[in-house]
């Protein structure tokens, strides 16, 4: 059984329509626009909704966080498979943009960079299944339910899964604390999978070496680094200007 | 009194040399290579180290997250003024980069600000005295220690800062959900100032009023926005982008 908790994350999932909601338990206290818009899309949803009190949410949430509203799903997070990836991304037209997370271990770090990975327009994220946070609900509240709308595959082998993109022809940009190649000097606008490492001590030996690229975001200060979530999300966007910056290009020129 | 704690605050606020230092507690019990360089550049800059135990750090710290190690220092923070940013701009020789915040309220959120602002190469930091988080124990943390490199000027009025601003010749962009002008079709490589408004509802209509530019940051996907701190270090960092493209093009074509 998966729960999540939060308006977000509740208010996004009814959205994104992937089903297996079993119930929604709501405050029967608290009441706004955004919990009245939930009980109205459950319903035409035909998904039950049950008033709780304060304690039963937060037995349910495992936290005080919930503000006021609990989903309870009959299976557990809808992960993908490589395969539905490249799928979204062949469906798309468009040039491959995946992110793939090699360890990272914070949940709210986890939450932050799916959901930028998911407002920047990538088609898919990629963790390893050992050793990394999972998605857990503390991350869809990170995420501001961006986990209900992104296809998350979860592999045992992440070195194989970069392989399977290889072979796709997607190019493989890890992003290092410091390197002499920059986001900003390196192209990345064609097919391409974006590795972030994880907070303590970036890429593994083995994932590194199957870079084609490493690239760093250039840092000015005394301070060597910005958190992942940050980096992460500097990183994505900078993907997606340059992908815009070519398409419209292409547009003009054609 | 001002106390700060965590292994990255207390090296930096060392590393700084903003003195004001009156006392380092360090474990006696945990003992490990960052927590050792602390004790040798206390020791060369003559400040008191005092041996404490778990109990003891967590009264002085107010959190069991002090790993080890909590600074005291004589005074308060040392907020600067609007005229120490544009001295350490005009010094500089480069062109203005001031971040302003429109009562950001969560301090991990400013923290991780102020760390994107220096590491983006900021020449400082703009925040109101009321409404708005304040440079907290929590917020040396987040920041990672940057608060203690980085000018951080507080002032009782937003806009006569802003306006004192452009006086100068800098040029307000104020950072917008959606808007149709993005940061990436606008010139933010002169003189600059970013304001990146409050986690809920954004930038206050009166500092809306002052901007030159208003922008967003261009999103995909079915949820409408990043974080505050994931969205400022977005634009912080091409604001540095343009920045050093036109350095680079100016260098070239001189």
């Amino acid at each position: 059984m998966r729960i999540i908790y939060g308006i977000n994350p509740v208010t996004e999932a009814l959205a994104a329509g992937r089903g297996g909601i079993s119930e929604i338990f709501i405050s029967v206290k608290r009441r706004d626009k955004s919990l009245d818009a939930i009980v109205r899309a459950a319903s035409s949803g035909k998904i039950k909704v049950t008033g709780a009190g304060a304690r039963r949410l937060c037995e349910l949430a495992g936290t005080e966080g919930h503000q006021g509203v609990v989903a309870v799903f009959k299976g557990e997070y809808p992960y993908c498979g490589i395969e539905d990836i490249v799928d979204n991304w062949r469906a798309s037209g468009k040039s491959a943009f995946i992110l793939i997370l090699d360890c990272i271990q914070d949940p709210q770090n986890f939450g932050s960079l799916v959901r930028a990975a998911h407002c920047a327009g990538a088609d898919g994220v990629i963790i390893p299944k050992d050793r990394a946070a999972q998605v857990t609900p503390a991350v869809v509240k990170a995420s501001a339910g961006a986990t209900e709308h992104t296809l998350i595959a979860r592999v045992t082998n992440l070195r194989d899964a970069i392989k399977r993109l290889k072979d796709e022809g997607v190019w493989i940009a890890g992003i290092e604390a410091s390197f002499d190649k920059t986001i900003y000097n390196t192209e990345l606008d064609g097919d391409i999978a974006l590795i972030i490492g994880s907070e303590g001590s970036g890429m593994r030996r083995l994932i590194r070496q199957e870079c084609d690229y490493r690239v760093s975001i250039p840092m000015k200060g005394r301070i060597n680094s910005m958190n992942a979530a940050q980096a992460g999300a500097v990183a994505l966007f900078e993907v997606r200007r340059q992908k815009d910056a070519r398409t419209q290009k292409e547009a003009g020129g054609g």
